[in-house]
């Protein structure tokens, strides 16, 4: 079967609040939003942010717990650029949960919660390359 | 800033397990493989399996929660797939949550937990068009 995922969905409590680290932050634009759904367009997949009961109902399972034992990561052109980002999601209604500093296995990451505590590494990582439609290739 | 995710990371408790799941189940091959960490090259982005200890030492944050407030998507390209693959993903170890069917705003999906609990939908949708790479891409 092709190695594909075709979305990621948030839960979330609030959607104005979750619009606003995600646009304000990121600096992000939806390709669809309604009152009660949004889509990003990322790389090759999309991100959903769907209020949590919403998604519990769609997956027939109730009582999903946050944070969850997941990270999402963002990767950035430059080390410098770590804590710039972090700072700015802080900013937007995130939570900076360890700031920039260099992994054992190289490169450079710090992580940040979002509003609802979902979590987003943000990673300086030179050995994987990034094309200019933000495609990511296992380096070495 | 780019619209870009360049890897999720999954917390679990046993990487054997997993990699039947998603080996065994999906028929991925994994890009870089240790008896610590698992990657799979997905569609422009990274899939990580972590043991969830290591990945909540990384993080700073321990007691992460499963099943979290997440799902993960796999479309497929025919409506019948949609229970075939379930039935697979549960033969190879998941746990079907809901079987295949409509749901109201189009398409045919159902939903599986990996091994940790981790829920993922395969979907059937039409709307979504997905290259040979396997980049998809919001359609109407």
């Amino acid at each position: 079967m092709q190695q594909q995922m075709s979305l990621i969905t948030l839960g979330i409590a609030d959607l104005a609040r979750s619009q606003r680290f995600y646009g304000g932050g990121f600096g992000w634009t939806p390709v669809f939003e309604t009152p009660g759904i949004v889509f990003y367009q990322m790389n090759g997949l999309m991100l959903g942010l769907w209020p949590q009961k919403d998604l519990e109902e769609d997956m027939q399972r109730g009582g999903l717990a946050r944070p969850g034992a997941f990270a999402l990561a963002h990767n950035v052109p430059t080390k410098e650029d770590v804590q710039i980002v972090l700072d700015r999601l802080a900013t937007a209604g995130g939570r900076i949960l360890r700031n920039g500093d260099a992994p054992p296995h190289g490169g450079f990451r710090g992580y940040v919660a979002d509003p609802d505590d979902h979590a987003w590494e943000i990673a300086w990582n030179p050995a994987w390359p990034i094309d200019a439609q933000g495609h990511v290739t296992f380096g070495i």
